[in-house]
């Protein structure tokens, strides 16, 4: 029996209907770099999403990407990104932003690994106060034309601990924003599993109201790979398509990644595998909670974080996959469980076997 | 009736083997970042059909990426990589290089574009002799810890303008760069089309055996993306994973890579795929020639540089997809056709009325 | 009356024996980019004062271009500097290490504003244990191939707050790093005053001994401008020179930074003129004391950090130049005062008719 | 008997007046970076020698520097800097440029070696018509998007063949980058032997008028170091500071700068030193062509170009300095002999009675 695995939302391929549009599509002859219809068509259908006609948008291909590039044009060359110290840009992309020249200007502690009384539902986000605070500091510093300038916010939706920001906490994020001319970019490598969060009152439509440039996560929900990035104003520079380029990121067979888009555009397949997502991680978080375990803290979407003894943990490995995250106490560590559009109810059945 | 185009090798998706892999293996639970069994499985087979059973591989996901990655992995930050003028890296690529801090240092001519005489089997590439001397000028000159040192090589094969090295000529160029202790990259973006070229005696293991590094395109033959990069000799660093990653090149899915060019390295669907376009583009030769078309140079792979009078292009600007290439003469352009992995005999016909 | 400013230690030029080096050489012709008999001359006494006969130097012209040029030569690509929170190159240089591709990885809080308890002795260094642990815990996290490498270890001496390593202290964290395999460079932009404190048992030739690359501060301490730069133990490039040209920082004239040099360490003038600065930071202090004031911390070089009533600063504003430091309570803040090589006990007279 | 050199126009120090000054403003206490009033009376003195009064202005060190951090300024990420191929960005700054990021776009020949026929006065320049049909023929490809954008345009005046634009040519270069609307540099590492020429009818204010950005060089006309860099119509962006800081470019004492130029700028000395490198240039010449010495070229400014035999130049060697520049024929180089702000009669007659 093989080894089922909850360790990430990229384990699998894509939704079959996905598969089926490439098969259709396979010889029809395709202009490159994005420059066909169907990228046009699921432009529009995204715009649509939006209740943003005016977007401007483009599809890169997965978020370490996407988040350089989109930053890499948000940014002057002596200005800097605001993260919380948990964002995937802070952290795991291998010094990405670094690489093209700017630096992650921290507001938020990295994740105090041990207090775990401390996670609550702020974890992994900034809040409004915090940056404008952190920013009327930088220009009241006399010494501020020496230090790196603020120069955007970006924040993920949800963050990497699977918490999701109010309308009211992203609107004052917005406001400040808006007040310190800082562009505000929401990273949504999850962000259908943030929309159908059944504890959410955030929309698609007020991401596009309130922030200046967001991406719609394909990988991790249903695509094969690809990120639609949407800038709702339009572009911050007059020709995105050299700096693409230049980052590596523009693919010759754009169509490829429109057509998913396209796809999952249609009839709300978006959402709609979103929200299964969202179903089973509720069921696997009854089933848990039945069984006395306990939470690192209580995320509203897909990525569960879950405390286990690790002689459980010795016991399980051969079956079951998942993510270590950190310690949680000496006998016990927190793992991370995933479920993502195409988990069933008999995946997290037969999870729960072991759990 | 829809319009045929044969403007490029990247219009078409995927070999139909490809797409029943992807459906076949959409549901296996993969782990991420290229470290699941498909994609040692594709690597064994390069390197079995490379007869180079130390080699190092990894897989990208486009040419300029693939380009801006392996020559960053090459060069120290003083040295620049040597081209010919023409080449992909010197024009096409939106200074990706240079993004990465490197300059492309040119030694051949950037192609006279009138100088229609000129055009022989030398065109796009670079030789032993000029190499050498550029090397050796570089280091006599008084000044050149003030100039960009040259630390790499980089020759495509097929280049831009489709023609191949001669294997007496990359032994040459590989024994120079031997001498001269920089390292060899081939770009093989249409590899496959240059090693089933009826008029080459290069072969894929002899390229393992005179290169440092090179890669196998897919994107341009058979894959719906994807460039597998070889390193024959191994990595030149300890750690390509972070490399990769900061220049956004690390695909979440890696397994969709390793598939592809599993499939395609099975049964040698690659090089027979890869024949189809050779034979398709010798037909389109010989009915051209038939016809008294011109030909920019004789290119013995799948694109034709083929001089038209201009207003016979207007004519069949609405059913036949080209790429416009350069001026030929008063009355004359040349364009550029190109065959690919699934050109058919029908196709051939269907242009050829026009023409 | 003019004004009498204790803002900094690089107010003034040089000392008058640098200016009469320069009177003396100037038409003696030089062969550029410091490739001159003067150089050498500094090299050598440089040399002999660490006591560290094959050590490479160079020179440079100021702090921020030093510490750019000197990290960029330690990493390789995917790897960032660690360093204080406190780091000139964490905060003060305006993204210098990001525009040169690099993160600065920070391991100590970043200066607790408002806590003026926890300014220890500890402030803005690092320590051994915390060092090691946050190499550990790099190398031990599943995911550090997605993070960004440790590469290089940066310490200030003194630190930003003016406090001193001991020995014990640098040994230690010399000796982590040699284990870790990581280059430990040491910023002496005020070196001198460091050497010559009171309470310091670390010499120039532990210095040599302990690190892989240090510099002798020229700008703060009696140079008109100039840092040499120390590799105890060789270059780690091949070539130095294209890569301090690249950066912008190989001067034509590069025998002027050695001629500053040469007399700097000609009779041991680089230390008498420290050790004055030191005489008079104590003799500040002493006068301060009397008067009641309380300090930050307990500094012992040339920079003392004085808290001072809001009204008392505005009342001596016309008179005396200082820094403005950071709040220290209600009614009080932080001003740093700083001796230099140049500081006489009439400055210190004149500036307590103020205090 | 020492050597006598004219192998360079940076081999002395700097004019008497400037250690002067120096010596007299050694112990007024200075603000730092260049914030202080030296600077402001230079940069006043400058705009009134430019006729421009609204004109923003900086200190840098030294060429290498100013043109990277002045194109670094001007440049969109995606652009790149048009140039002579045979321009000192192009050539001679170890890949400055690309360094930080951009293309260097050469659009002349870099420099024919041997054939010594074609230097006419042409050589090192660009001209109108080729830099339009440059970017014309850039715009007018349908790859354009594909390729890096020309950003900015570089000259120097005089040029590294001492040759210098007409003022008719410079109009026409101007007037084609306003109508492309490309920043126009020049670079003036010798501007001010330029000016001085007896065959030039472009004028400082000429310059001012024309460019959006220019450099008066100080290094090799009469300073220790250092360059003013000129934008007529103001800064090109809102936060010069960090950019410059960012590049390690900002000297803490920023005052040397200004205080050197404020005395080459006080009655006219910079153009009277610069006479004299010109008359003393001349007077070379004269008697080099009585003795039947060829050049390489005509050149109107401080550096001649002249043809010796290789024999020759043995025999002088150990009494001249000189710079070897290329080849002439089989008996013959060209040496290039410069002559600067210090240069006596006395040193020319010495230099002949060896040649």
């Amino acid at each position: 029996m093989s080894k089922i695995s909850f360790s990430s939302d990229y384990t699998k391929g894509a939704h079959p209907k996905i598969l089926e549009a490439l098969s259709d599509n396979n010889f029809n002859q395709m202009p490159g770099y994005g420059t066909d219809e169907i990228c046009e068509r699921a432009k529009d259908k995204i715009r649509k999403a939006c209740e943003c006609p005016e977007a401007e948008i483009f599809f890169l291909l997965g978020g370490t990407q996407t988040n350089q590039t989109v930053i890499d044009m948000l940014l002057k060359p002596y200005e800097g990104v605001i993260a919380a110290g948990t964002g995937h840009i802070a952290v795991h992309e291998a010094g990405a932003i670094e690489f093209s020249g700017h630096k992650v200007l921290t507001i938020s502690p990295a994740g105090a690994e041990t207090d775990t009384e401390r996670y609550g539902s702020e974890i992994g986000k900034i809040n409004a106060e915090e940056l404008k605070a952190y920013v009327q500091a930088f220009y009241s510093d006399d010494n501020h034309e020496h230090m790196v300038f603020p120069g955007a916010v970006y924040i993920s939706h949800p963050t990497e601990y699977g918490t999701l920001y109010t309308k009211k906490e992203l609107t004052d994020i917005s406001k400040v924003c808006r007040e310190l001319d800082l562009p505000l970019f929401l990273d949504g490598a999850r962000l259908g599993y943030g929309l159908m969060s059944k504890r959410t009152d955030v929309t698609l439509k007020d991401i596009a109201e309130l922030t200046d440039v967001f991406y719609i996560g394909g990988t991790k929900v249903g695509a094969l790979f690809g990120e639609a990035v949407v800038f709702p104003k339009g572009f911050p520079t007059k020709h995105p398509v050299p700096i693409i380029k230049q980052h590596g990121a523009l693919l010759a067979k754009g169509w490829i990644l429109g057509l998913q888009f396209d796809t999952l555009f249609t009839d709300d397949l978006y959402f709609e595998i979103s929200k299964n997502a969202i179903e089973m991680a509720e069921l696997l978080k009854e089933h848990l909670k039945e069984k006395g375990y306990r939470f690192l803290l209580d995320s509203p979407t897909n990525q569960q974080f879950v405390a286990i003894d690790k002689e459980k943990l010795k016991e399980i490995e051969p079956y079951v996959g998942y993510s270590y995250w950190q310690n949680f106490s000496e006998s016990q560590v927190v793992i991370r469980l995933a479920t993502d559009w195409a988990t069933t109810k008999e995946d997290i059945d037969k999870l729960m076997q072991y759990l």
